[in-house]
Formats: structure tokens, C-alpha cells, sequence
């Protein structure tokens, strides 16, 4: 049975301008238009899981707001918390490559609404009002400092109340240094009781490297567990391994570790659509296995099969509901016609 | 050297909306259209393949019961035997899948004008003028209980005329249940000269189960013609053998029996673009053969290389032609440019 | 460091009309339009690279040559020698085949202003002001008689002023019979210093064949060039090398010899976007290296590289800078996401 | 000051699939699509003004029926209330006309999931919680007699809890005949606060003529309004005044009675881009104007406005705020680029 | 009561490629592609009259003829007639101007199959089997000698054979000189039983000038004619009168002579969506009514709606059927919605 | 004969979202990308016209600066001066009205890499290298401070060589007050020789109101210019007179000033395609005039012409050439097709 507690997420949301077809971006003569950004592709997805889940941001006060909240309501995301105003919302432009040709992403994010947050923005009691559950990611603290205050701040109080936290590193090396990087992301370990990763930060951010030469997932897996687990402790670590094997093919896989105790799924192999998101939607697998006291074998089996469809759906949140989910993870041919 | 006889199909002719670049249905602003449906499928492969045809369906007196007499003419299947009246044209809704996301459709098809037809409205003198070939599917008996009563009339009429009759079960679970299916399909098959199935098909209707580790496929196939062949005694029967890798990627082969001696064609890894309709391309490729007087190899390399094409078409109709099937038989490379 | 020499190419360019999303040109009802043509594709290449073009050619004094010239002043090639007057622009349609199914091509492009040149519309002194390097292809003779004329003039006035010429062979059998065309191919080579050809060419248009059993490009192509430098001398001799699996996926080489000696690159595994240009794209890759004195395993590599990515990218350009291409030569995993 | 009410609007909402580009439907590939149906189209109106609206409809319960709640959900329309079940969403087709050539709307809509509606399915306490207006028009007793019997048991419940009741007669000639609606609307009427209709309604309803020749509205709409209130009695009538120079070009005028004193609006003269949904953005002007106790010159003033504005919008949504709405109101000159 | 007579047209069809939403040639990325051309817009027309309709011409025999020819079976013109061969499908490339910028045709139909025809193509018997009226334009005879010899050849038999002879002078500047086109014109005139043609064209081909101050269209057109029949005496002489005030609004009317003695349609203000092919759907209005013996009010009122509707279909086809057409000359507001 | 001189101009360019097909902002799910700034409009309709121009600017080193600096080209703009650097380059979303709709403007410019220019980024010597005309407009003071004092710096350099200067005022509320926006334009006019400006400008920012009952276009801009000429002195000022009837249809007359002796052009009533960057369009038709020495009649009527078709082209440039505006000046019937 389903417990129905409310979750809030808190990041920047961002307009995406995709070069459709595979064009490269000095071709196009129009752009798809998408929104996205880490914290609220898992408030979608949480809620289209059927969670109760509320959306902090900062967007400014004009059409282009309003367009971002309109979609966000479409898919039953609280947006009431939603700060209006400020000068701009962050862009990007995506180039999708394929195949041998990778995707590229040029960023227009400086100076948006959400990297001038202050902390007199927020009224704390009202935002945690019945939160049990609150997700950042360390895309916020690489914005601005404004931004580090704040995040530092919120996370502070969110332990304060009780609430169960979630923290994807999401380490962008064209947003800050590892240096400055390090320094907050140990802060927020302390606070975290559930952290998303991958070996790509593990050797990036923490030095972590494991052997390529050691094939079983849940053995690597163990190796990072077990040195993160030296200088912090959160009770669940969850892992995405996604195996390059161009643009256009992915394999992928995720594992989850519980007092150093590790579960995989299955591999996937998958054909690309749109891979931007397929780690937030992950994230909202296990978090929505956790909440909803799934064990962790299907917990893991869920956000894996949960993430490896998001990479079949265009734009950045996945827009899939628990049975589509489900009928991935217990159905061995998925290609079938559904008539 | 071609005989050129007169083809009859009959059957419901539906609209498809098919939500673009692998959108899911609750993301669309537009909708492709298509039209198709088992038998007018057949009639416009067979047309393209310079077959003289009859194309007997009912469709609204409006436009958009214009917009698809007006295709079907495009491709020279004669349509004046269409009857015009009732209220609606059926529709379905198709989300195409991509890798490991399953492709769905959402049947809108109750209460068509096809469905509502009685055998008042039939003239089968005129219908069966010249007419040497029928081909019917086990779709139109589920559609309704006035279709099962046209559709077993219309049978008896064609074999009591020497037409010969051919028959795709085409079992389509969310239309009737097995029991009811059976026992129209029972009755089909004593009409029937040339019968198209699969495994599927053996093991839902039949209960035949054939052995997966099994892999030759002859062997398969020869199992389950020896159990449908102590029931019923078609000519030939003709099986697709579809193998689903992914919704992006499947193997496609076909398997002919006369007298239970089997023949079977190469085995293609196709690439999809859009398979609906697959089983109907390859239906038509059987009977341009039979009729054809191809001797049962070319038959079945013939049907199998044009369904395998129809899986590179969009819409529901195979618009290729005999060079370009011809051209992937005989041929080992099939990806060069034609310039 | 580079060196800046002027790059003359000398062909018909093309108006494109593609029809979208794989469908058949029977099915359309509108077309992505593109430019492109053998020795512009190269010229737009070597311009991308930020090398110093001209191209020559001639094209009707109107809307649709305005078009043209306008795109090519976009990429930076100098497009002042350009004739204008004549009829029409030369086009072509092109149907994109997938996976079991070819690509077509249906050619309009007699009659056009390029076919009807004359040696009476150039001023060869203005023209070869400033050019270190012609690059020609054997579409251009095989266009028309007085394409010929104005071809081997150009020949010999470019070899009198010490030009280095480069020469595509692109043997197109729909343009001309192998018997027409040996004669002004073996003319052209003795002007030769750089050769382009592949496998097919050896075969169709000088009989060598290669054991397909030998599977070391090297050892392959070494019996090429021993058999072709017996009747010509060219310093350079520069092949592809496609495996055709689909039309959906190739394999794709390129080797390089110099002196009897050969250097070849790695073979990439390509799902196709567009695949036509790719042999103008590696002949712009091996100029580049050449002009810009790179050693022969770095000029393979960067031609094949280069040639790789346009496989990738919609229309005939290659539309990639240096940067690109140099990724793909030095990173193993080039489907990562840019950021 | 605005008075914040909950408002109740109670239909049927259709999917439309709209000709793109004033083709006609038999020339499509294509459909664009939007959702839109009378009482929902208030209902979307007000939301946008800032009311509370809950929305009543039937839904069946696959990925049409979702679509349509999610853009509802956009536009902070509670969908808490809409029922899922049935077999089909009613469907229609437009033909956009221009110039001298008229628009053409073809139904599908028979057999839908709310024109299969019980009176079993509604719990009326629940519904009406809160609400203390309800919109209904005369589209909805005309889909089917079990629609009839829920429609006059609302609007007994609906008076008996002293709900404001607004009522579009809306007379579609091709639902039903004039005696049948008399009918009810005759019935509906004795319920009816506030009427909107229009001459056209007036004349073949009602039977009530008016002279073409006496050019002033208020006039022409005081002696409808004298006739009309001879046997009904509502507090508030509206009307529309459309007058139709082509399929491009409209006037468009409303008028506001009260106690037998009418005031009327400017008179717009408007290029059309897309008419349907006009009157529902005039009704829920008018509705927001009675419910904020604007005066009725304000009311009429703002409504017209309203739904002149909605003439250029795509879509059967009047998707502008009460800002844009203003504007209009006040500007003199309206089309001037707001930077 | 409808008489059914074979109609047969003689000329080239063309692919017609437009710059889509007004854009200029010089911007586009793709084109709307349409097929039309004089003969064949009349020939479209009539069959969508339900007249019988035959249509002569030449294709290449690839899929761009393919094409062509699908789409006139689609609209049920007998297509059988058609001969395949030659290298080229005539083209036309068109910017669609608005308001203050005309529209501008860039035509690409030199060395097209059918400028190449030859009488040994051409079998007369065969041809004119059934036929009782035959449809020419004046393009025909200024595409080619060859065409010329054809054409005069084809009257003579026509003529021979007793079939009625329509003739529209299409005058156009940029095929021929007046003084070619004037003998080709008067040998035509003498073998005219229907004229069409313009105020523009009597004065440049035969410099008959009227006075722009009188400013009754059937005193103008009286002048005009009593001018024309000193020299040529068709049975019937219809013009029409088009009045540019912008590429985006015009006024349209026809006038309809037969033994001197006028008779006008009312006068049509247009928003334009596609002009192109409205002299054709006159010309076929006119053809239609006299066919179906229509007396000459009704002819020219049914030929003035016709192509008057023609301004707002997109393509060179008048895609409307005889209801529309009657709804528009008896009604005097075509800008309503149709349920 | 025309002079070829060197016209600099000096601005900031923005990439432009435009909504389709008159959608609100909010509805897209597609943005049509155009780019345009007041001073790049006049560049790019300058080198159509065939004069020499260079554009000076600042762009991000990306692929949008990239995109932006392709299409310059392509129009034969010198892009060699622009300065690339900074975060990010300015964008704008436009939603088109129609009707009694007006269009909107949403900006998102600021911190753009032209507003963060300063005058250590520029090498006066190498920028007026030639340079004989500078053209500058209110828009680039308005953007930032040290946008202000590089402005300034360029204005007396260019005094100082004896280039001639206009001065298009576009005083745009939103960017800067009347009170800051005085002071730098009161110096801008003793540098200006030619002042455009229109009477909106008159009034908001010299406090010049004229009488509405006035209807000669002469007299109120005589009354203008008298006022303006007391306190600055330029050789020529050129005015537009827009007259907004709705955001679908403009009138549109140009005015043009020299020693108090006014000219002016016809008054052109326009149905609007885009009028996005028609007075830009219109100063470069004055400059054009002035520079090849056409008479202030002359002038006048061309810069009006081109500025009329603005509004018909999609895009912020003029994309017309000479022929096609002196059609206009002298062709009484604009709307013909041209064959």
C-alpha cells in the first residue's frame, strides 16, 4: 500500500530550444521547445507516479513563466510555491547528435530569475508545511552563492524538521571548480540520507577510481560504496551506470546499496530518443520505491526500468505512468504492439 | 507470364492518428494521419502490385468518407462497391514505441458505419462479378454480431461460386473472447483455401505450444500445421515468424505449407519505421504468388521481402512495388543508393 | 601551424528535395530542400576548416540561384567566379531508404546552366589568381560534351601554373558508359597528384578485383594501388572503404598511400542520418591534411573522421569545424553529452 | 473587489482535429489538434479570469481521456470532479473556410462517453460543495435522452440549493428538431438567472423576427427581449450580434438587458483567425462581470471585448487574461506592438 | 439533367514547389509541393463534377510521373492516356506575395517530356474514342515547335471528329512573342466553339483596348466581343474581369457571351489564399454548364462561384463540389460555420 | 550611377522566438527563429541594395553567435569586425496579433556580450578604416552604461572623421526614462546628419504634439520639424507615419525633410505579414537614397517602397531588392503574378 507523503523539490527550471531532426544548431530555422531542469523532472515524475509533490522555484513575472508553470500544473505539480520575478529564465540549446557525433548542450542560464534567489524570499514554515521528503541536486549551489546561502539554509532547516532528504551530486564542471564543488557537497552528505551518483563523479569529485577490468556492477559498486562510506553516511546510495556505445545506444543499468549491501537491475540496451533526464528519472524511481516501502530489489528495478523508458520520450521529463513501468520490468519482449 | 483475376477484399477501413517523432499521446498537438485496416491494406498492396482489385467496405456519406475513398482510388483499388451511410468512420490512436518502450494503440472503432452493416445492403451478384479471389480477416466477425452474419453469408456465396477463399485469423483479444472467436473461426476454415497465422496465433486460439528451444523454424511450423491439419485442410497455410528484439528492432521471416511440406525465406533484422500492417503485406505477397503461379519458394521469399519492406513505410499501406521487392530478394546489400 | 593556399573546385552544384521522415516520394506533400553537389560539398568542407575557397560553376540568373550562392556565402566559400546565366538548376530527388530499404535518387539535371558551359565563359587568369589546388571529379566530363571541352582545358592550363589537382573518379554509370568514361579518366590521371576512389570504382572502371576473403584493408588496397600505379603515377591515392550493412548502418574506413605505402584508419560503425556527401567530406579531410602538412596517419585519420560525422548530419554538407573532428579521432566514447 | 465563488460549468468536451492552413479535410496529412466543448470552454475562460471553476464531464478512462484532463489541468480547471468510463471521446472535424468560402464542422460524436451518461453516476451533494453558479447550455439535452434526464435533475437540485443558473441556448439544428428542444429549453428556462442567445436563436427558435432594416441593436434586441420575457422571466439576458461580411471578416457586437433596459457594447470590426468558442468567451465575460459586480455597461463592455479578442485565438480555448481584456476595453488603438 | 460526356484534356502538368507561410524563394528550407497545370486544373474540376474526364499527357516514367499521375487518379481523371517517357517533369517554383508584393512564378519547364511530344507518339482513334468535347489552352502551342505541330494536328482530327473545341488563350509573355502566338491563336479560333479569355489579353494579343472609364463590365465586354467576332465566331465567348487592389485581396466576376448578347455573375471581393488554377476553375465552370445545359446565367454564375471559391484552396486544383458551389451562388452569407 | 561607398552600422543583434501561426506564447510547443536588431536590419537591407557594409558588434564564441554571424554572411554582410566574447547573446520572444489582438514583445537582452562592451574591445582605427557613412540608433545607449560611453567615443571619432552619421532615435520606454534618454540623445543630434524619428517620438521625447485634426502629412511634419530644427540641426530628417487600424492592417507614408522643405511618398495601405523591423527597413532606403544621390522625391518614394514590403516579409530583414521596390514605386497594381 501506498503512503501518500509530500515531497517537495527546489532547483532552477529551465527552457529548452532543441534543433530538431538531428540538425546541428547552426542549421535550424525553428526550435522545439521543451522545459526541464534536474529538480523539477522529479517532481514530474514523482507526480505522475501519483505522489503528492510540490515545486519551489523562481521564474519571472511574464509569458514565458507562465508558459513553465502551465506545464508543470498539466502534470499536477504544486507550483503555489513558485517565487515570481526576476529579470529572465535560464535557457539552453540542444544539439542531439547520433551516432558517432555527440549531443552538445550550449547553456544561457547566467543571471536567471532563480541564480538571484535571496533568503529573504522564503518563508520557510509555509514551504515545509507537510513535507516529509525534500530533493536537491548540486546543480543550485553551482549557480550562484546567493544560491549556496539559501540551499545551505534550506537544508539546515529541512534536517531541523525531520525531513528526509535526497541529493544527486550532478557535478558540472562549467558551472564551478572540484574545488569549490567539494567543499559543499561534503556539507550537504552530512545532511543526506539517500544520494544518487555515478562512477563518472565518483573519480571526478571524490578520486574514487575503480578497474574497468572488474565486469560485475555490484562489485565496483561496493569498491565506491565502501570508500564514500568512510567520510559520510547516507542510508541508501543509488547508482546509474550508463555504458556509452555511441549517441544513438546506450546500456544501462542502475544499483542500489543499503548498508553496504548492494542490489542491480538488469542491463539495459537502449536506442536513444532523448536521453536529457533519464538520472532525474531514476532519482524519482527511488524515491518513489522508498517512500512507497517497495524492498530495494524492486525499488532499483523500478527506477532502472523507469529511466530506461525516459530515454524513449522527448524532452526532459518522463512521462510514463507505473504501469507502463511495470509492464517493463516483468515483461521480457517489450516491442509488442499494445492494442 | 501474370494471369490478371479479379480480387475481392472485405472489411472495415479505419483513420489513424499517429502521434509524431515518437510522441507519447498525452504530449501531441498534432496528429499524422493514416488510413488502413487489414483487408483494404491487402487490396492496395495487391493493387500496387498491378492486381485488378475490389475493395467492399461502408463508409460515412461525409468527407471524411471522401478523404478515404479518395486515397484508395490514388492507388487504383476500385471502389465503387463502397457503400455510403451510417454514422462514423472508425478511428484508432497510435503511439509508436521505441526501443524498449512497446508501441499502443487506442481503438475508437464502436459503432462504425462498417460495423452496422446488414446483408440488405449487399448486392452479391453484382459483388462477385468476375471476382476469382476472396479475401477476408477474423477482424470483421468481432467487429459486431450483424458483421459475423454478413461476413459467414458473404463466405458461403463465394464457395458456392468457386471463388477461392483466403483467411488471416488475425485474433484481436480486446474485440471478442476465444470462445466466441472460435467458433466463427471454425466455420471460416472449412472456406478457407489459404490460411494466415502465427505462433501466437496457434498457441492463443489453438492451444498449439511449440517448443521455443526449438529454433529451426520449418520444424516449428511443421508441428503446427500437423495439429491444424487433423482439424481442417486449407491448401496452403502461410506463417509470419516475428522475433522482437525491441520496439526498434525485429527479425522477420515467413514459412509456406502445401500438403505439410514447408518452405521458408531468409530471416531479415529490419530496422522499424512502422510495422502496422506487416502481416497484411506479407498476406498480399502470398496471394500475388499464388495467383501468380510462383512456385511456393519464390511465394514465400517474395511475401516475406515485402513485408519486410512495409516495416521501412509509414502508414499502413506497402507502397512498394514488384522491382523494389525483387530488388531485396536478389539482393545482398540492400543499403546502397539508387542514384 | 597551417598554411593559407586558395582552393579552387570546380562542378555543378544541385538543388535537393528530399522527402521526409523515410517517406517514398509517391507519399509527399513537401520536401526538405538542400544544396550540394561533389565539388561543392568539398569546397563548403575545406571553407568549414577554415581554409581559403573559391568555387566555380554556373547557375541561372535567378531566384533559384540567388538561393544557392546566398548558402555558400554562409559557409564562407568565395562564390565571385560563379557564372550566371543559362535555363535551370540542376535537382535531384532523394527518397531515404531505411534498413531494408534502399535510398533513390531520381536525377533532373540535364539540360542545366552548369552542362552547358562553354571554354568561352572563363577567363582562366582571374580564375587561377592566387590557387595552389584544383579539385575536380568525374561527374563534371560525364555532364556533357562541352563539359568535357571546358574540364580538360581547365586540366591543362591548372597543371602549366603548377597547380596540384585532386581528383574524385565518382564514376556515375547513369551519366556514362565505362568505355566513354576510361577515356577521360586516364587523361585526368596523368594530371593526377591526389586520387580518390574506392573499391567499386577499381572494379567497375579498371576491372581489379580484390579477393573479398582478405579482410586487412591494407593488404586489399595495396593490390589497388599496385595495379593502378602500373599505368599512373599519382603522389596520393586516398580510399573509403563502406561496408554496407542496412541502409540504416554502415562500417566505414579510410586508407591513405603514398609511395606504395598505406596507412589506414579505424573502422566506425555508423547509424546513418544522411550518407550523402560522406565521400566529398574524406576528400576534404585529406586536402586539409595535406595542404596543412599533416603526416599521412593524421590526415587518414582526420579524413575519416570527418567523413564519419557527416554521416550524421542532414544534407550534402559536412557541416563539422576542426574541433569536432578532432574528438572523434582521440576520444573513444563520442556519445557523451556535451555540457 | 472580486468576489471569489466556486462556478460549476457541466458538458461534454470534445477532441477536435482541425484542416492546418485552410486546407480542405479531403486534402490533410495532418489534423491539428485541440480540445474544446461549450461549457468547458467557459470554464477555461473563467479560470483564466482568476475564478474558481470546477468542470462536470465523462471521460473514458485511456490516453485520449487523460490528454484532455491534463490541458484542462493547465488551466487550473478542477477536473476532480469528471467521471472516467465509457467507450469514446466525442470527436469532430473543421474545415476552416476563408473569404467566400464557409467553415465546415463534421461531428463525430454519437455514442460518447458522456452522452451515455446515468443519473446513477453523479453524487450531487458532492458536485455542488461550494458552488454557487452553474453553466449549462442547450448542446447537452440534445445528445441523448439519458443526458435530458440529468440534465433537468441538475438544474432542480441546483435551484433547490439557490445556485445562480446560466443558460446558453445554443440551438444545434442537427442534434435535434425544434419541437423537441422547445421543450426542454421552454423547462430550462423557468430555471434560467441568466440567458444568452442570440437573432438567429431568437427567429428559428422562438419565431421571433426582427426588422433588418432598424440598424440600432439595442432596439432590435429590446423587442426581442419584450417578446422573450412575455413567458420567461431571468434577471439577465446577453446577446451576440454577429454579423458575417465573409468567412474572414466579421462585426461583432453584444448587448446586455436587465430589467428590460439593454446597454451595448462598441461594435468590432475583426479578421478572423479562428470563431469557434466566441459565444462561450462571451458568456464567461459576462458570468465574470455578474460574479465580480462590474456594472452592465462594464460587463457587456468587457465580455464583448473578451470575446472579440477570441476571434484570434487558435484553438476553442479564449486563452487572453483580464489585462489583454482591458486593453481592448480602453485602447483605442489596438494594434500596436507591445515591447 | 446531367448529360455524361467524356471530356478530354490535352497539355503538361507541372510540379509546383512554394515557399511555404509567404516566406521568399531565397529563405525557404522546404517546400509545399502541388501538381497542376492549365489542362489539367480543368480536367480536375470536371471529374469533380462528376463529369467523365479524360486526361492526355506525358510523364517520365519515374516517381515524380508516378506521382502525378496518382494524385489525378485520385481525383477520378482517367489517367490511362498518359504517356510515359522522356527525361523531365516540368517545375515551377512559387513565391506567394501578399498586400503590397506580388506573387512571382519562377518556372523551371524547358526539355520537360512533354515540351519533347511528337505526333508519332500519338493515336488519335484511340484517343478520341468517346469523346465529345475536347479542352486546349493557348501554353501548349508555345511550349515547343514539336508541341505546335501536335496540337494543330489534334484540332484537325477534333474537328473532324465533330467534337467540341474549347479554347482559353492563356497568353504568356515569357513562352513566346505576340507574333508567334498570334498565328497559332487565330489558326485555333477557327476551329473554336468556346472562347476564354481577359481583358488583358484582348488588348496585348489583339490590341483591342477598352475604356477603364466605363465602367460596366457587360458594355466593356460587349466592345471586346463585337472586336473579336469581326475576325472569329465562337459559339460562346467567356471572360473574366479581375480587379487587383493587393496580392491579397481582389475582385472577381465573369461575363458570358453567346451570339453578342451578355449576361454577368455578381461581383466577388476575395480574400486570396491561392489564385493560381481560378481562370481554370472558371473555364471548367463554364465547360460544365454548358455540358449539363445550364442556360447561360446559370452557366456563368456557376463558373463566377467556382473559381471565385477556387481563390481559397490551397494548389492549383479547385477542390470543390457542386453543393458548395450552389451554396454559394444562392446564398448570400457564405462566411458561417456548417455543423 | 551609384557610388560605392563603405556604411558602417553599430548595434546589437538578438536571436528572435516567434510563436507559429499566431499562437499566444503561452500555446507553443515551436519557436520560429529569426534574427534582427534595429542597426543589423539596416546592414543586411543595405548590402541587398548592393552597397558596401559593415557590421560591428559583440557575440558569444558559440554556436549561436556562430549561427547568427552565418546568416550575415549569407546576405553579404562584413562580419570581420564583430568583437566574439561574453556570456550570452540576447534573445527576444514575439507573439504576433492579429486583429483587434496586438502583438507582444517579450525581452530577455540584458547582460547580453553587446551590453557588456567596452571601448578597450575596440580598434577605432581598423573599424572606420573606409568607412564613409556610420548609421547608430537610440537603442544602443539605452543598453548599459558602458554601452553609452563606447557610443559617444564612436559618435566624435566618427565627427572627427568626417563620416556622415544617422540617427534613427527608436526611444524605447521599457529600456531607459525620458530624462536619461534626453540627455545622450540631445548630444547624439549635433553629430546627426540624418534623423529618423516619427511623430510617437515627437512627442514622448521632445514633448512636440501636433494636431490630430491636421490631416496633411506635410503640414504636421513641417510643424515637427520647425519645433526640432530650433534646437538641432540636420541636414535631412525622414519620418514614418504609421497609421494602425488593427494589428492586421497599417497605413504606412514616409516624410522626408531637407533645409525645411518637406517631400512625401504615397500612403500605402498594407495587410501586415511581419512588421517587425520596417522603419529600419526605411532608414536604409533613405540612406540608399542619399548615397547613390537620388533626388529627395526619389529618396523618399524608394525608402517608402522598401518599408511597405517590409511588412510582408517574415524575418526582421528586408529581404527585397532594388527591382522589386521600384516596382512598387511604379506600378500602380502591385498584386499581379509575376510569370
Amino acid at each position: 500500500m501506498e503512503v501518500n507523503k509530500t515531497i517537495l523539490t527546489f532547483g532552477e527550471i529551465l527552457l529548452r530550444f532543441s534543433a530538431p531532426n538531428h540538425q546541428k544548431l547552426t542549421q535550424i530555422k525553428t526550435f522545439d521547445v521543451h522545459i526541464g531542469g534536474a529538480e523539477a523532472n522529479v517532481a514530474v515524475s514523482l507526480a505522475l507516479l501519483n505522489n503528492k509533490v510540490k515545486y519551489l522555484s523562481r521564474l519571472p513575472n511574464n509569458d514565458i513563466g507562465d508558459l513553465i508553470i502551465k506545464e508543470l500544473k498539466s502534470y499536477q505539480v504544486n507550483t503555489d510555491l513558485i517565487i515570481r520575478g526576476g529579470d529572465r529564465t535560464g535557457t539552453y540549446y540542444l544539439e542531439k547528435g547520433a551516432s558517432v557525433r555527440s549531443s552538445k548542450v550550449v547553456y544561457d542560464r547566467k543571471h536567471s530569475a532563480f541564480s538571484e534567489i535571496t533568503s529573504a524570499m522564503f518563508d520557510w514554515g509555509q514551504i515545509f508545511e507537510n513535507v516529509h521528503w525534500l530533493h536537491v541536486t548540486g546543480i543550485t549551489p553551482a549557480l550562484s552563492y546567493s544560491c549556496q546561502k539559501v540551499y545551505i539554509e534550506m537544508l539546515k532547516i529541512a534536517k531541523s524538521m525531520d525531513v528526509t532528504i535526497s541529493f544527486d551530486i550532478n557535478y558540472r564542471r562549467s558551472l564551478w571548480s572540484i574545488k569549490e564543488a567539494r567543499k559543499i557537497i561534503d556539507t550537504t552528505l552530512k545532511y543526506t540520507d539517500v544520494l544518487f551518483m555515478n562512477r563518472g563523479v565518483a573519480e571526478e569529485v571524490f578520486g574514487i577510481k575503480t578497474s574497468t577490468e572488474n565486469v560485475d556492477a555490484i562489485d565496483v559498486f561496493s569498491e565506491i560504496t565502501k570508500k564514500l562510506t568512510s567520510f559520510c553516511n547516507p542510508k541508501h546510495i543509488a547508482y546509474t551506470n550508463r555504458d556509452v556505445e555511441s549517441a544513438s545506444n546506450n546500456n544501462w543499468q542502475g544499483v542500489l546499496f543499503e548498508n553496504n549491501k548492494g542490489v542491480c537491475s538488469k542491463n539495459y540496451t537502449i536506442d536513444i530518443i532523448d536521453r536529457i533526464g533519464a538520472g532525474d528519472a531514476f532519482a524519482a524511481g527511488i524515491i518513489h520505491g522508498l517512500i512507497n516501502q517497495y524492498d530495494n530489489q524492486k525499488t532499483i528495478d523500478f527506477a532502472t526500468a523507469a529511466s530506461a523508458l525516459k530515454h524513449t520520450i522527448i524532452g526532459d521529463f518522463n512521462l510514463v505512468n507505473k504501469d507502463e513501468i511495470m509492464e517493463l520490468m516483468y515483461n521480457s519482449a517489450p516491442g509488442y504492439v499494445k492494442r
